[in-house]
């Protein structure tokens, strides 16, 4: 037992949320959306749309849970989303292309610094799993852009259903052929991590305090709630003695 | 055009049939079999054993495939087959712990030579997934244990359906987020490389002449029907130029 957490013994298995947690989508999306209004001579508030286009994600999301829409993956729910928000924010004039290629922009997220390095040392002990609610395609892009070493890629696409509904962490301890007491989610997001320990999983909160900017952090750990707290992957390694 | 095959312009991805293609299940039950039968001072036909072992697979998926059984993964059937076969081979006597060990030699499946350096040229360039009616948690522990570099485990078990269903081959594109004559099946075995055709998908055929024991090769290449015909993973990255 350490201060930090307990009760690591029996994990088989590590399933990491992606969006803030393995990836930096804010910082990622400023990036792609100011190379695009220079390309275009525009003038946008990059960090605001960032901002808005993220904010759209669990309403929507929430849409498809509660059968208000029909089952759709990310992809098309951001796009959803950008076509509501690109008018206010100057964006209102792309082309077809350039919005299929700026909606694009979610599979080429950067990963956290230590995201990489944390989950080569992990994966030699542990198999790594994405368990996102980006589609399938999405995250292989993403990992082989990124080079991030999954050995398997796990979607809300596979089961139909959108975190946090029960059975895509169930549908993940399945497929994986284990108990979910034998499997961790490793997430940034409290909720995710309750949802998931409602399920039997076990947990470890990541903090990224930069990931909505430097103003604001709405998930301060560390919360002795969950079975590790870790301030990176590289600290979540040494704690799992990867 | 060469003589060997053309069409590979405009190919995203590769998906893997994986037992006999990317595997040897019968050198590789040969020796787990070997091994038990030493530990035990039993005198078993091995070769016999994996052979009736393999034989009893496609039967026991027809009867899921034709709905007389339902749907239960890969795990479950080699077991259920095994159940019948082991009195014949004098191993009727196995407790349970070597029954599910035994079982589990499956996901210890050795690589052929050239699978694993085939591979990792061939990822640099390409998506390479499996598309096996392997079980995803079989599929994942042979490639931690054999070092498989896969971008994407992808197994009848994500579309309840085995191959040579067309879900199985339509399905991998769709969640690979690409069209069908994008994605290129690679097998030792023409029947399946026949129905991923009649999906749309390209072919490869990788001659695996000693999948079945030096003296039973039921399918000889080359094949004009097919987009490449290659001897090895290697010779299929040059055909590809990875």
């Amino acid at each position: 037992m350490t201060p930090r957490g307990a009760g690591t013994a029996g994990i088989k298995a590590l399933c990491f949320d992606v969006f803030g947690t393995v990836v930096d989508w804010r910082g990622s999306l400023i990036r792609e959306v100011r190379v695009l209004a220079r390309a275009h001579r525009l003038k946008v508030d990059a960090a605001g749309f960032a901002d808005a286009w993220r904010a759209g994600y669990a309403p929507a999301m929430n849409r498809v849970r509660s059968g208000a829409l029909p089952w759709q993956h990310i992809d098309a729910l951001h796009r959803m989303i950008l076509e509501d928000i690109a008018p206010s924010f100057g964006l209102g004039d792309l082309g077809e292309a350039e919005r299929a290629e700026l909606n694009r922009a979610w599979h080429r997220l950067r990963p956290w610094p230590d995201s990489v390095r944390g989950l080569r040392r992990l994966k030699r002990r542990y198999t790594v799993a994405t368990l996102s609610n980006g589609n399938v395609s999405l995250l292989n892009n993403m990992a082989k852009n990124a080079g991030l070493p999954w050995d398997l890629i796990l979607s809300a696409e596979l089961f139909q259903h959108y975190k946090p509904d029960p059975e895509v962490y169930l549908g993940a301890a399945r497929l994986i052929g284990i108990e979910p007491a034998e499997l961790m989610l490793v997430a940034a997001h409290k909720s995710d991590l309750r949802a998931a320990q409602a399920c039997g999983l076990r947990t470890a909160l990541v903090e990224r305090p930069l990931e909505y900017g430097a103003n604001r952090h709405p998930d301060p750990g560390p919360d002795a709630s969950f079975d590790l707290n870790a301030s990176s992957f590289l600290d979540l390694a040494t704690l799992l003695d990867a």
